[in-house]
């Protein structure tokens, strides 16, 4: 028993992870995708979307709720815009390939949106945002899941934390990388406290009465980005509705109050909803001085004056690029606990944790 | 001198409003157009900007500061893209000619963004993304302004409220219309306040330090959406700064920090940018379908229980409907200080104020 917490190399983590899915009925091709997701977000110090959600991913896969052998299908489409249904498959490369092929639509017209239905939990939104900057292309990615957030003035939830990831090209910076949900917190943040037993702060979260409880054993939901009425929460409950429209209705699929999860007391199909944007910057601007601004506005934002104890402001990004070159050297600290419970789901499909 | 609240009809504040901008020379079609989107926002109860901005407008028009015989240009555009040029022209024909554009070309190849640099303040977001509900299609807008939200951990403004509205149609209700600042409030309700000597919660607004405030007049600038890092208004610092890019870099034009405004010291255009998108919900989804699915939305969320003193959860949209059909039956309420400042702008162009 591992008691602290240890440094796994990236390469094993993602070895070991492609081969669990595979163990559990995975393609290949597709488990390499998982694990290109699942790691991506562990070396960008995004640990709650990593590893430590194997788990929720193989429980599901073990019961038959998730087709390993999906065929994506077009529900309609025009130049600018593509309608996908994931036929069930796992979330990560149905996600892939769906921002693929929004990136090859908007390099050929400009600009477009894709929306995905009948999928899964795709891990973090801003790996499909980040793609499109190989191509020079701004990227957007959101995802709806299962209810979590309260809508305003409600007593439960209604809403997925509805995450919005948005990547923009720099010049001479690195690109700016936006992953944020419409709700206050991340509902692992809930959990640290609830490990930790420490008091969360008033706003994050609602008790089973839909009241701001700072009990972190006590939240059963989150509030929308802005907390209660009185800071605005209802600018996050409108964010999180739009998003739940262009990843339910548009999308042809359910949305948050819908889409089944690991909360559901009968398991099913999750039918996760995405939606992707992609757009060429020369379709509007001239390039170079699209990305001189960009790096302007980047300098600028990380020369301001800061508040006493604040190192500098931050660019939307920057934490997970130094986690990133943290982790690639030193590799990724994964805590004792997931350890033992990743090791024990290698062996269960034969595949055995070389850490 | 008035000294009550008066109700003034539509019809007369509408006419008034665009007799006053042609006095101030601006063309009447474009004087009928920018007394649409005032009177809109009076009508929906946005009195922050309605007729009582109408000084900022006609101090700038006084100033030459806005050019009243404006040529729009097309810097670029693909078949899902467009770039527009306002010529410095006021921003709301600006606005409605580019929604307008964007709408004929999503309702060509199914979805369009619409970029435009060199205009002014175009008044309520929300007028031009409701545009897109008249042909049956959803629709966004944006806009950056001066700055006046302070990044997370900076100490001074850089971003502008940078609001979003977007429209959704539904079937037998009301469509959903969303219209959100990224900071936690508008600088108006800070003046509301200001003049009724209250404190202000912690959170909205920070003083010349950049520290939070509850004195609303030490308040010189306003938090993200969020509020302090602590209840993350880091992730509207995000949002506002992605919607600053689309208005700013993307549109060829400056972002926030160098969009001039009242405040500036030495006046100058405003070189405000916008950006605008609109879809076909057909180009995704069976229409009948998505409408279904709104509708079964917002009667859900309608009829969800709800928190102790709160008479039920609003949809995005639902108080300015209720307002509309109160003042389009009884008239607008207007401050008297308000009836007296644009009574007076009136008299300087002769135009004599029916009320």
């Amino acid at each position: 028993m591992v008691t602290e917490t240890s440094r796994i190399s990236v390469d094993a983590l993602w070895q070991f992870t492609s081969d669990v899915m595979v163990g559990f009925g995975v393609k290949r091709e597709e488990a390499d995708q998982v694990a290109d997701v699942l790691i991506a977000s562990d070396v960008q110090g995004i640990d709650s979307h990593g590893v430590p959600r194997m788990k929720m991913y193989t429980d599901r896969l073990r019961d038959g709720l998730v087709n390993t052998d999906p065929k994506m299908t077009v529900i309609t489409e025009t130049p600018a815009t593509l309608a996908l249904d994931a036929d069930n498959g796992m979330g990560h490369p149905a996600s892939i390939e769906a921002m693929k092929r929004c990136i090859a639509k908007a390099k050929d017209i400009g600009l477009c949106m894709t929306t995905v239905r009948n999928s899964n939990h795709f891990g973090i939104a801003g790996y499909y945002a980040a793609m499109a900057l190989e191509d020079g292309l701004c990227g957007v990615a959101m995802t709806n899941a299962t209810p979590l957030v309260v809508p305003t003035g409600a007593r439960h939830a209604y809403l997925s934390t509805a995450p919005i990831a948005a990547a923009i090209p720099a010049g001479k910076e690195k690109p700016i990388l936006l992953d944020a949900a419409t709700s206050t917190v991340a509902w692992g943040k809930i959990e640290i406290a609830q490990r930790s037993n420490k008091l969360i702060p008033a706003g994050w979260a609602v008790d089973k009465d839909g009241n701001i409880t700072t009990n972190p054993h006590e939240a059963v939901a989150l509030t929308p980005l802005g907390g209660t009425r009185e800071t605005s929460g209802q600018k996050g409950y409108g964010l999180g509705l739009f998003i739940e429209m262009l990843c339910g209705q548009l999308a042809s699929g359910p949305w948050g109050r819908y889409v089944k999860g690991s909360r559901d007391e009968v398991p099913g199909p999750t039918q996760t909803g995405h939606a992707f944007m992609a757009w060429r910057i020369d379709a509007f601007a001239r390039e170079e001085d699209f990305k001189d601004g960009i790096d302007q506005m980047i300098q600028e934002l990380r020369a301001m004056e800061t508040l006493d104890g604040v190192d500098r402001v931050l660019i939307p990004g920057e934490p997970e690029y130094e986690a990133e070159a943290d982790r690639r050297a030193n590799g990724i600290p994964v805590h004792p606990v997931v350890v033992e419970q990743i090791r024990e789901i290698g062996r269960e499909v034969g595949v055995e944790a070389p850490f």
